[in-house]
């Protein structure tokens, strides 16, 4: 009977030991934050000084916190850049959120791959969601995740909330379920068109622009043009559109690196996710054609026989 | 008379631990820097390195690197905006110091609170000393606490003198009063504007532009607003001046949510300090109107009836 | 014969423990950054997730990463200006590249100072090289040394290769050796007139500009001042040439602070490196004459009689 006793507490020991783990596994410490706050005043050191009040030993990184103001579409994009480079268990923050303060959920995702998002519902999640998957989704307890002593400000979520909160996942301070009851495993999405292959011409549109470099970024993998024919050093042909409205209409090379053009020449190349961009070797295709980014903008590729 | 002395040791380590522990809680290991060096060439990661270079283990984060140079003003209001949200034992380094090489003292400022504050003496404090409270202030005494080397540069404080404190100081390597000696309580100050009420009408002054948003931030409390008779959802006017003469005078509501008022239209609401702010939803009030910050731009408000 | 084997033993321990020792002196655990990328999109957030799931002990760090796109002359200053104020062992990673996917080598260098370099050798080492001598060079090996998966990537090696080797490295994940082969101890390089006198005038360039504040820093050192008998407090005529041909004329007091002049009033002084700057109190002298940085941008000095 004792020594049944004893065994059971060992087991049980065994038990916490490996709950422990896995719990010390699911979040790994690190916060990556995200905003449209800029880098000019306090706010983002005030969202990690928050987070560093809930456990000194997080590390905490940024993702970028230029997103321009108030474009959800910008953040959902950062994300699905740069999220799958960081390690399982690591939290996201992302504040870009022009409903602060109206009725738009706060929540925390959980993604196939195990990392976590905490954000607005807003559209942040759209691309994310689809690529990674969404393994679950919690929204924001406000009563309990959010910072003391916080409650009469209206406007600053990114510190009061979505920072706390994280730093309490992060950290291990609560586990996920923690983070507030259950939501249906669904996230509010933006419209955008899908790449795709119609009478031989590759249609997508402009995600995103290469912004230091003014290089236009397409949502057309590598394997729809092999799909379409279009062979490495070949000549294509590229039309952009802004609201169904062609703005330009040019040949270039698809090469696979910019020494293959003279500078000052157009090329189409593969971007560090393999969708197709058009780029000028030391040179700014947005700029230089006005191009900008998002849904209106649209593409058309075919090759040049 | 033995056991007495074995007492007398347990004691004195007790006091030892006691002295240490406290020691240990009152520097944290954490370093946060701002400056108006920008981030676009080597100073700030210079500073980190000196840092680095005193203790491997410190932790070192920003405030910001974007005070527009000179503007000693705008550091004062980003520690002002910042420092309270770090734990206590954080350390600051605060180089805006058009004064560098001239003879304004280096002093590290300990609050009320527990932070400590690096800077030279030239107005930096002039927000944080008020808001949190004096519990010291040293001068620094840059015949111990000085870079190696570094005493034939002339113009690089930040690094040779102030950084390398705040990572003495932050590391323990120094306690507090290894700074140097101290001086009386009290800090160079920046004169501005207080918050009132006179005959009904509201006064306070500009102390920062949300500069991502270009909302117009003042100095007003919301407790002045309440005060005043002025409740959520009601109609407000707003002169705002320069130099005492009037820029513009315009309605608009009180509410709690840029969500309440259409895109386009100016809303007064409650910033993250929980004083008064006037911005336009999804807009940029400050642009608009043309509306700067410092002691110069003052700003009036009362009910509408 | 049994104590000679413990002997053995013992002394084997000893040798592994130096050796350990050293290796973990070798490489400190910390990582530096510096590209052309800017921070307005995930790309460096991306290189530090890559660094981050090598080992979550690294500590990451900035340089800069607002390089001008594609100036490697620039991004061969930031790391003289850097380099030397960050504890040996310290690995930087630079990445400003124009020629990726070309075929320039991707080495890491070691300086004899034991600081370690991760970047194209594309004239980035230029400056480093000669101030802080080469240990060794050794050339990355891509087929052990690239993150996994990435391989069909070309255009982000600073993610792919760059961060990936650098993690590695400064992790102790691999010693210096495994980097790759070693190469001849001799970098590419970018030409560049050195500081001199010639008939009582000193010639030098402009090897970049203080951008936050527009001081234009030159190549030449205090030591040349005192041996052409230019004395702190006394005038001298500084001329301005762009690709040979006068841009400025204009005399000047050699001062030790800012404030020796009047606000608006040209000075020139001692830089943080100890070289000769000019600059306008309070004011931009590069913004005011137009004055730019590189090799093409020369500048004499002579003293007023």
């Amino acid at each position: 009977m004792k020594l049944f006793t004893i065994h059971k507490a060992i087991l049980l020991l065994h038990f916490i030991f490996i709950l422990g783990h896995k719990t010390m596994q699911a979040q790994n410490g690190m916060i990556v934050f995200q905003s449209d706050f800029g880098l000019k005043d306090g706010a983002v050191s005030a969202m990690k000084g928050v987070a560093m009040g809930v456990d000194e030993n997080l590390r905490l990184f940024d993702l970028t916190h230029e997103i321009p103001a108030y474009k959800i579409w910008d953040a959902a994009y950062r994300l699905e850049q740069t999220v799958p480079y960081w390690p399982a268990g690591t939290v996201f923050v992302s504040v870009v959120d022009p409903g602060v303060g109206t009725d738009r959920p706060s929540v925390v995702m959980k993604t196939k791959t195990g990392h976590f998002i905490v954000t607005p519902d807003n559209g942040t999640l759209t691309l994310i969601a689809e690529s990674l998957g969404i393994d679950s989704l919690r929204q924001i307890d406000e009563s309990i995740n959010r910072r003391q002593g916080s409650a009469a400000s209206y406007t600053f979520h990114g510190r009061d909330v979505y920072a706390y909160t994280a730093a309490r996942l992060a950290s291990g301070k609560i586990s996920f379920s923690g983070v507030g009851p259950f939501r249906a495993p669904k996230v509010y999405t933006l419209p955008y068109q899908k790449a795709l292959i119609q009478d031989g011409i590759i249609k997508g549109f402009i995600p995103i622009i290469d912004v230091q470099y003014g290089n236009v970024w397409t949502n057309i993998p590598s394997t729809m043009l092999e799909q379409a024919g279009i062979k490495q050093n070949s000549l294509i042909e590229a039309s952009i559109f802004n609201k169904g409205k062609r703005v330009i209409k040019e040949q270039m090379t698809y090469g696979n690196t910019f020494g293959s053009v003279s500078p000052g020449q157009p090329i189409a190349y593969l971007n560090s996710l393999l969708n197709l961009s058009l780029a000028i070797n030391e040179g700014d295709f947005a700029k230089k054609h006005g191009i900008a980014n998002g849904n209106e903008w649209t593409i058309e590729i075919k090759p040049v026989k």
